[in-house]
């Protein structure tokens, strides 16, 4: 078992949206800024990599699942720990648990690590993952086959300044927005995300605009975001309908 | 001397920009929270006023001075202190230290409280500025001349459902974001404000477009968020050229 890190934390009201709920993507952020915590306690951070190593981490997929949303001013605490690795991949998985301990969102991330010129992937040194005593595993994980689209609905979106890191990339998280906002506000505020399955293909670059398109079959959305013919990221999300009764709050 | 709330942090990964500078839109948000913790501190908390009066506070000014911004993993201290209210307006200072002490950005911010149902503007229970020490001042405080556009340039946004709060109204820092995006990725990536005024006129809707409009002469540029005609914020900006050769990192 690798070394579990655990932060508490209390659902702010600007990470929550119209229902309460967190927002997914800030969600996503959080899990980030979680797993770098825990590489800073190790002595590895993400300053540390860049400064003596010239490589950055770069995330390729989630696999999502929700049971529940957290929802604004709820405890919550998330465990993140390394799961596994191979040459290539870290898989690393991240337990949102409300009070009672249950596990209310579950997330695995692959990352690999680049070099921050070649934008290359390199192979990971056994220094970095043992200090997470992550364990070796030789199977690499697959995603879903993503299905193409066909006469999908299509939404652009300018890539904004302030959408780009310090790196300038654009965070990681900016892609779910994309990707949960050409659903329409109509939609989100009646549904959440049950299963969220996203593959990073090709960074999007600053500046330009990406076309963020949708195909939904029922409760199951299918996802694009490309740029000039381009893929750059898909996505696979599995909704569920929003039981009004049970939100904590007494909506108007 | 009111009382003094003390947040204590780094700067994160995910709050700086290309040049490692902390976000304009994240600091506002930052404060904001800042302020949320020292109310709930002193008893009266953002949802007991909601819960207990059916009141919320809106911001209706910030008045912004960058000495030099924080930059990514600096430590920061902010000092927030209610400064002074009227029968209507509250006024608060935010104070953003580094590790010297040095202020090095200021901010007054205008709070008003508002019915939540009805959206008008309540006068100031004293039982809720008594916790924060808040010296009454008669004077009402009055921000800058904001001078008309003519021919300005113009962008538009769609009002997104992330950038809605939980009470279904567009973040305060939301609105920074579209009077800085307008300036472009080329400027803003050379540029930092000096000065910011900010004035929130009308809120703006979910679901719709925005226009944000600007016209710069020089270092000084004017700005105008607007829908079908109706003026939401106005905003007057001082910029400075950045010394490149002062950015921390040695960028490529």
């Amino acid at each position: 078992m690798a070394k579990i890190y655990q932060y508490d934390m209390k659902v702010p009201f600007d990470m929550s949206d119209v229902n309460g709920f967190i927002k997914m993507p800030q969600l996503i952020l959080l899990s980030l800024q979680v797993s770098g915590m825990q590489s800073m306690e190790l002595g590895v951070s993400d300053r540390d990599l860049l400064e003596q190593r010239n490589l950055v981490w770069i995330i390729t997929d989630y696999d999502i699942t929700v049971h529940r949303l957290p929802v604004f001013d709820e405890q919550i605490t998330i465990d993140t720990q390394a799961l596994a690795h191979n040459r290539l991949f870290c898989y690393r998985s991240f337990v949102v648990r409300d009070q009672k301990g249950q596990a209310i969102v579950e997330m695995v991330a692959t990352f690999v690590l680049m070099d921050r010129d070649s934008r290359k992937v390199q192979s990971v040194p056994e220094e970095i993952t043992e200090p997470y005593e992550s364990p070796f595993e030789k199977k690499i994980r697959r995603g879903p086959r993503y299905p193409e689209l066909n006469g999908a609905m299509e939404q652009d979106y300018h890539v904004r300044f302030y959408d780009l890191d310090m790196n300038g990339h654009v965070n990681n998280s900016k892609y779910l927005d994309w990707v949960f906002e050409v659903m329409g506000a109509e939609f989100l505020s009646r549904h959440i995300p049950k299963r969220v399955h996203l593959k990073y293909v090709k960074e999007v670059l600053p500046g330009g605009m990406i076309t963020s398109s949708v195909e939904r079959e029922g409760m199951v959305s299918n996802h694009l975001i490309s740029s000039e013919g381009q893929i750059h990221a898909q996505a696979l999300i599995t909704w569920e309908e929003i039981d009004k009764e049970t939100l904590w709050k007494n909506e108007d």
